[in-house]
């Protein structure tokens, strides 16, 4: 057990929608991830969802309408809600969710990150 | 489902060791806590718990050792790990922990949130 810096360890990794696990706990985990751009639309079955922005500002878009989300603001989209992360700069974003979770959810294919690299 | 501003939900409350619940996902809670002071040396069973410094900076002593937390730094605290959080000036916490995590853990007594309010 030991502290864990933030800005340390979004300093590790540069790639985006790329996550990185960063802590476990009650079988859920702590992830960092960066991004710019739009994501793929998907939803997640079975796993509720939290973003955190730390660094910056992106929008979640979601069917009906789309939040605008800066640094100490948070969402928590449910499971089954289709959702779409989008950042016009890069943005630093920590997420708790189950270990379960692959990132893009619903939707297989090149971004998905069936297994995150612990940093 | 909306966003949450962290800096609004603090400015919602101002007691110390009376976590509030800003949002819940997977059967955990995410609470925001301000504290000063020393709190009572607790563990809890069945939880992990996560520390969040949002603002200010507090020492969580473990047993062994002491770890200093600034703003944008973490801890996780496996169950069964007795701890004692400890802050010289006003420190705002986010904490991620089960829903059915009680702040005192182990100890009951006067510090004891049973069933903190939704902010």
């Amino acid at each position: 057990m030991d502290k864990v810096n933030l800005a340390e360890k979004f300093a590790k990794f540069s790639r985006h929608w790329d996550p990185k696990i960063i802590g476990a706990l009650n079988g859920q985990h702590v992830k960092l991830v960066k991004f710019k751009g739009a994501f793929v639309w998907h939803h997640h079955d079975n796993e509720d969802e939290l973003f955190l922005v730390v660094r910056g500002s992106f929008t979640m878009h979601l069917r009906d309408r789309s939040l605008n989300l800066n640094a100490g603001e948070l969402v928590i989209v449910p499971r089954g809600i289709e959702h779409c992360p989008e950042a016009q700069h890069e943005v630093e974003v920590l997420l708790f969710e189950p270990a379960s979770t692959v990132n893009t959810g619903s939707v297989p294919g090149a971004l998905a990150v069936q297994a995150p690299e612990w940093i």
